[in-house]
């Protein structure tokens, strides 16, 4: 199905490799009157675009608002309403540190149709490329997914409160480059010291870079240029995969014992 | 580029509906000599792969063990090793409680060159469809996904320990069917009665049933069919994009006072 008039399609861009794109998302970007895009969007995705169609840049880089979320919304709203097909092409999933909730409730308010197809976000392009389980049936039952960027409106939040749980992947999003004060954060949240640390690098991408370190080594590693994530626990051993078969299965003993 | 002779590719499946593959999962199931793939993913998918590959189900159903990790394990390797191109395809992303770790390892400790494709887990296609982002500036800094399926090895282990954070979205994938039990679990970890709360029963897909309730109702609820996956929190309200949208705009705020 190609991008209909007068509808928006609040689209995730994925990692950033056109290969990662879905189907849908591919279908829709190729068709699409209009597309409007976020900076991290890369140009191999963005030459997937019609030639004739208006393609958008509506970056809000870190710090420099070129464009506001409200100008945003208006272009979105006037671009339907003039009747064009209209992609928003937002990097990774558009629900995940996308900001999609002020564009649906925009859109939604002038009753402009809009659906959201979903992309693979970031973290999952780092799991799969860096071979990290993100939950592991014997180290990692739950992940838990924050950001480093810790302003929520007009408020400062704290990393985390309390203790971070026992059995879990963390995966912090824009953790920025000051690896001391994020170091901190992570012992104050109860991290123990030698908890396995990866960094990764423009995932999903041909720049990627990454790097395995500790907690407590983590203030020495050189900041790797943004956008950045940041995984910790148990499943990112560098040879977590090896040690964890290594033990004993336990459906084997079951079988043993049953 | 096309599945290549020898090669294992543990590949993201999604939620279900082909065109939310990725365009690289695509590709691989298309040009794939076998596939082994999970109970969860549809015949839509599997009609992708070509008229005379090896289409084989490998599904682990809740409770019967059909066929055991081991012998999953000993199935790619062998298939690999008589040069056949082989897709493993798993509902969701490889990543996310898709048992990778294993079957990395085995992989690995033959030698077979493997390589694993992200996919969209069915938490984000349930996003997607419902509207519900998963993260919002003002009402929801963090996701944690956990699994209601809550045996590690031969331990029970607990929902939660402590008190969940305020500030973030929960996704319990595998909730089970006994929502009073599940109830307890959550009021244990401190959510109120009035959280917001959402079930979405087959994810990303033409049988996808949803309903809106709350901590305090949900032990009311007839269960959805399998698999459903259920969000908690502000995220959730039916109403949550508007209701937070028609906050004042913390970026108007800025502009005025500065």
């Amino acid at each position: 199905m190609t991008a209909a008039p007068g509808w928006v399609y609040l689209t995730g861009g994925g990692p950033g490799d056109p290969d990662l794109l879905t189907v849908r998302a591919q279908r829709l970007i190729s068709t699409a009157d209009a597309v409007f895009h976020d900076d991290l969007v890369p140009q191999p995705i963005l030459q997937l675009c019609r030639l004739d169609a208006a393609v958008i840049s509506v970056g809000k880089r870190c710090g420099k608002k070129s464009t506001t979320q409200e100008q945003i919304n208006q272009a979105l709203i006037s671009a339907a309403r003039a009747g064009k097909s209209v992609v928003r092409l937002k990097s990774g999933d558009p629900m995940l540190y996308g900001r999609a909730t002020e564009e649906l409730a925009a859109l939604e308010r002038e009753r402009i149709p809009c659906e959201v197809i979903p992309g693979v976000s970031a973290l999952f392009a780092a799991a799969a490329s860096m071979r990290v389980a993100l939950t592991d049936r014997l180290s990692a039952s739950r992940l838990i997914v924050l950001t480093g960027h810790r302003a929520a409106g007009e408020r400062t939040m704290p990393l985390w409160e309390g203790a971070f749980p026992q059995d879990a992947t963390i995966a912090i999003y824009m953790p920025g480059s000051d690896y001391s004060c994020l170091q901190e954060s992570l012992l104050d949240s109860g991290l123990s010291r030698d908890t396995p640390c990866l960094i990764v690098s423009c995932a999903g991408t041909e720049r990627q870079q990454s790097v395995h370190t500790t907690v407590t080594a983590l203030h020495c590693q050189i900041p790797l240029p943004p956008p950045t994530i940041l995984l910790l626990g148990r499943t990112c051993e560098p040879d977590a995969g090896n040690g964890v078969t290594a033990m004993p299965d336990t459906e084997k003993i079951s079988a043993i014992t049953s």
